[in-house]
């Protein structure tokens, strides 16, 4: 046993425990709390294990579980960037590759580039199991909201047409699963938890 | 696709954010506030996929994130129950087997035999895949009690004797961690984190 590669391994580890720190702007359902980062990826990762018989086509389901756990670690140092704040998306893709580069060279080489392929695959969907992840990384907020009563959602005054754009990409993992999201917005336009904006708005 | 069976899932993976509510005994490192199980389930299943070159065996790293992922759900209804507690560690097992009924009851037929599979398999040890996950269970809690200057062995009064016969298991997954293993607890008392009882005590 290399001592040095597990001590380094073991380090890393412990960083980790500060994505339970980083609060996202969703709401736990039924709580008056905001989720965190660390809660998110694990449910989300479970979804992946319960729905992936709703996958356009065939997915290594244990390739998925990988790319849904680390998809979410640059937010220790980048912070979470919520999709719909501009000002906080402009520069999120490069405050994100900086924070990689830093987090994952706390690793062995071999470790570290394995990382980095994993975080690449899912930003850039260039396979079925990252665009099935990505789909569930949407679909869960969705109905997190839709079940909290679209308190977030109207903080932020978000309309249907932002949602729609946003959750649009769930169908490039799921048609299925994009059809039942369709649903589940219309059914938060019908019971006032997301306002359509009008044309002389 | 099967409404019915999707909204089932649906409702199964809603029902699952209660899982953010269950607190376990142990701190985050560095943090006055106690883990909630579903981080914790987090921080193990990546813990996983970096240490997997440390099993005894060859194994199917799918497989040990699946185990590791669902091996906390009966908290839900069942509540964590600390490994140290006689009180409550003796009826821990019947209440956990009733919660999974109830839990994966929720759940198309089918779903609900695999998780209940995933549980018996984690639960008894019954593969490589399910000792290794085990191991790591054991480890981190470890790691986090050490790095949280022994706070919770501390307030508890727990030795080094309780620590060692509760964590000698991670052997059972991983020789090379259980050495490791060993050398945290040492540390730990010679930093004064754990106590040894003497014969007098």
């Amino acid at each position: 046993m290399d001592l040095n590669r597990l001590d380094q391994q073991i380090r890393f580890v412990l960083e980790l425990d500060k994505l339970k720190y980083v609060l996202r702007q969703n709401y736990l359902i039924g709580q008056d709390r905001q989720e965190n980062t660390a809660e998110h990826c694990w449910h989300l990762a479970i979804m992946a294990l319960l729905l992936a018989e709703y996958a356009d086509s065939k997915i290594n389901l244990g390739r998925v579980l990988e790319l849904i756990l680390i998809h979410d670690l640059v937010e220790i140092y980048a912070g979470d960037t919520y999709c719909y704040d501009e000002d906080q998306t402009v520069d999120q893709e490069e405050r994100e590759a900086q924070a990689a580069d830093r987090l994952f060279a706390l690793l062995p080489m071999d470790q570290s580039t394995r990382l980095h392929e994993l975080r690449n695959e899912f930003e850039e969907g260039s396979s079925m199991e990252a665009r099935f992840a990505a789909s569930l990384d949407r679909l869960l907020p969705l109905l997190m909201n839709h079940y909290s009563q679209g308190r977030l959602w109207k903080e932020h005054a978000i309309t249907a047409d932002q949602v729609l754009t946003r959750n649009r990409h769930i169908q490039a993992g799921s048609q299925s699963l994009w059809s039942f999201a369709q649903s589940i917005i219309e059914d938060s336009i019908s019971k006032g938890y997301l306002t359509v904006k009008s044309d002389h708005d």
